[in-house]
């Protein structure tokens, strides 16, 4: 962190530049973003990327084209959670991102979850409407 | 908020609280942090329950000997994100929680995400290591 602004504020500015500039495929931008010993995490699929290059090569390598909107960051101290508007072609899905900063500002751990949609279970209509 | 501690420590204790009352089934403990107009929304199978009774009533009635915890709670003025371990019986899954508080620290917005495992697609094994 760079003392000028409080923790908080810097991992905010730091959440939202790592997705835009994913969607840029700003990919310099994306790099100074991350600690070189960064870890991708993707607990549904129990994988695990270690390393600035082999998480620059997973993003670059993604197939599709994808594209990625903040609909929320929330910022606490070198932690973040983003919640995250995704599309592929036509396809939309929302993500869950989890973020931890080191201490000098940079990006140490990312998780991330994509949840699927699927069919309510019975016995709720009672309660919920359905959009 | 009460005034003594700013809107983000509130959030976050609150956001705790949540959970916590209701892992033990606080069912007044959790009735006081809602809103009476707390709408819960279920983006992955588009319900939406709109208004405290109806909320509570689904908790309440929500089958199944669940247990939560949090594992991480991230803060920011007025929203909160949740990342928390829930199990049933032996059944573990995590799950996303992001929260919304009105101006007098009451719960306005839950939106639940609940993602599945599910197996990785092939061609990133040269990167990935599985857990």
């Amino acid at each position: 962190m760079d003392g000028t602004v409080d923790g908080t504020t810097e991992t905010r500015r730091i959440a939202t530049e790592y997705v835009e500039r994913l969607e840029r495929r700003d990919w310099p931008g994306v790099t100074e973003l991350l600690d070189e010993n960064v870890v991708y995490d993707m607990p549904q699929t129990r994988e695990l990327i270690r390393g600035r290059a082999a998480f620059m090569r997973f993003n670059t390598e993604y197939p599709g084209d994808w594209h990625l909107v903040v609909r929320r960051v929330v910022a606490d101290g070198r932690f973040a959670a983003l919640w995250l508007d995704t599309r592929v072609g036509d396809e939309r899905q929302d993500a869950c991102v989890w973020l931890e900063l080191s201490e000098d500002g940079r990006i140490t751990r990312v998780t991330d979850y994509w949840p699927d949609p699927y069919e309510p279970p019975q016995g709720r209509e009672h309660l919920a409407e359905r959009y």
